[in-house]
């Protein structure tokens, strides 16, 4: 790594300034606001709304019309009763799972892999009693090493991801693999890449997903990112392009138009999820956020 | 590497077939054929056309409404005043400039980055003297080793970009970053990343492309592909999809019509260029390839 944190912001700013003015692929479709009739149905990660308890932060999220509440995975098999019960009588579903397995499955050590599977068995099961539409996996970040190198680390993952959509499909649920910028995952960075491989294993169980966040840096433009994903992608990550914060806080960057009129396209029937953090008093930035969004929405 | 050619090639025929029954990209945008008017600018390399000597070639190509011809990269800069004579007066431009350096950008060896940028340079300016698009560039095969890892592999690679794209412009021509499949390279595969590539150089003298073969294989959506690729497509090449020889050969998996749906959308003004080989008599395999992609261009 000769680049430091600093140039990435920079070069960051530079993209993300493409796309807040309004770059090339945004402009090509001219596609009428009023075009399509999607629901934009936004989810929260458990941490995005203040409050301390479960049930403080689920009223909170219903009376700002979030529908979908996406958990953690670790130790998801212990609460599915409590969450079952705090979720009764609620307009909310549980949107995703995020991780919480250990191991990984592009490891060169078979143990690891193993390791991987076993623990992503047990919370896909869980994520299934929730009715969650899927749990994310990451095959392999850049510090999980020894990994298997391309395109071995392709095939060895593709078999193994048959397994895995198996399971989830008995438990009327999928896997979802996530795409993360080059700092955090050499193995996969594009949304395209994600749906390739959920396409090759030729299993209903294994979907992708977007994160505007990563796709910042990964993506030319996020209309052409969702497009390849197509019937793919079960999930989309939401968050500011500058600093990962809530989305308005990065200003004028944040500008979600292109992707949100691909997802308008794909009739996408799945959740726009938050997963950032906020520099400001949560009781003002996730409200904001949430009116910019359903803004964009509109314009899209 | 597990797999073998012939799991290779079983993949891909169930990949090819998805395309070819009307995936699902194709149908989302419900275009109409008759929406834009942009011309179709068909290409062939060198070695595309019958026939013995260059001009034999070159007047097969304008008998077929041909209009552009892609050279070899390899020797160029001896050839340009012979290739000058011979489009003399023809309708028919210099499309790409095929590769022809040798050593390679991400090389851990110094030595052998700098004998890339050496060697393109020669290649880039016979290719500016002859009108040529760009030239095209892939930044590492598998077999070249070592070679850097991801980040610093990408990192590495801009720096050096800039400088090729600076000597492009100087001579009115670009570099093309062209994505293969990953048998053949494992860092660059998608041609959403070849743009975000030549994005982040920040420098007009860098473009991408993208083959319609490889693609097959690492693509979801040939429409959501060249959608990401927006103004940073320079270039596309051609081939059936089953086994790369002309589109056509194939059979019905040789559809193109979802990816050139989003050249019309782009206004694309560049080449579609043959880079394939035939099984058949290529007197009656070329102009019924032609006349395929003619057709397939119509209904996109």
């Amino acid at each position: 790594m000769n680049t430091d944190r600093r140039n990435f912001i920079k070069n960051a700013a530079v993209a993300a300034g493409m796309i807040g003015v309004g770059g090339f692929t945004g402009a090509c479709c001219a596609p009428s606001a009023t075009s399509k009739k999607v629901a934009l149905n936004l989810s929260f990660q458990e941490g995005t709304p203040p409050g301390k308890e479960l049930n403080e932060k689920l009223d909170y999220m219903e009376n700002l019309g979030i529908v979908g509440v996406e958990f953690g995975g670790r130790g998801l098999a212990a609460r599915v009763n409590d969450i079952q019960q705090a979720l009764r009588g609620r307009n909310l579903k549980v949107s995703a799972i995020c991780a919480g397995f250990s191991g990984w499955l592009i490891a060169e050590d078979e143990a690891k892999r193993k390791e991987c599977i076993e623990t992503s068995k047990e919370i896909i099961a869980a994520g299934g009693e929730l009715g969650s539409t899927g749990m994310i996996l990451v095959p392999g970040f850049n510090g999980q090493q020894p990994s298997l190198q391309m395109p071995e680390a392709r095939e060895v993952l593709i078999e193994q991801l048959k397994e895995l959509g198996d399971f989830a499909l008995k438990h009327n649920t999928t896997l979802i693999l996530e795409p993360l910028n080059r700092r955090e995952s050499w193995f996969l960075r594009l949304v395209a890449d994600a749906a390739s491989i959920a396409r090759d294993t030729e299993n209903d169980g294994i979907t992708c997903m977007g994160d505007f966040w990563h796709m910042t840096w990964e993506e030319t433009s996020n209309y052409g990112a969702f497009m390849s994903a197509g019937k793919y992608l079960r999930h989309v990550h939401m968050a500011s392009r500058k600093n990962r914060k809530m989305p308005g806080e990065g200003g004028d960057v944040d500008n979600y138009i292109d992707g949100f009129r691909a997802l308008k396209e794909l009739d996408y029937p799945y959740y726009v999820s938050f997963e950032c953090g906020s520099e400001g008093d949560r009781e003002v930035t996730v409200p904001a956020a949430v009116q910019l969004l359903r803004e964009q929405w509109e314009q899209a």
